[in-house]
């Protein structure tokens, strides 16, 4: 089945990158961005059925490798 | 309000990066992992109603400048 992991930096923790981005569209002429955070959207094609024993698997994947768990939250979805 | 862009590379494009993190999933003892593709989630703070004007506005900004449109799909959603 499939599912997402998203991870995201944390509020406390600066983006840069979103930083840039956000002044990037300004210059580009796109008006009214306050803010923008840049995040990773991870699809895995995965065995298993959509139940709480595959969103712990996930959640440890994410917390082993996918996210950086000082700087980064992560939200595991089923079926994304 | 608060919008989400999410970037994916497109199905007939190969993604090393997703192949990467699948290899490094299974050396960690991960099984059942059958693909991964990364992606990325962009969350912007806009000024503006969730209506279909403001859709339009961070689809031109994706197009423009969040995703490359040759390898990449985008897909945006208000209010995420």
């Amino acid at each position: 089945m499939k599912a997402a992991v998203m991870v995201r930096v944390k509020p406390e923790v600066l983006d840069p990158q979103g930083d840039a981005v956000r002044r990037a569209l300004e210059k580009l002429g796109f008006e009214g961005v306050r803010g923008v955070r840049v995040g990773k959207l991870i699809e895995i094609e995965i065995e298993g059925d959509a139940d709480p024993t595959l969103k712990a698997r996930l959640e440890k994947m994410a917390d082993a490798m996918l996210a950086n768990p000082v700087i980064e939250d992560f939200e595991v979805k089923l079926g994304a």
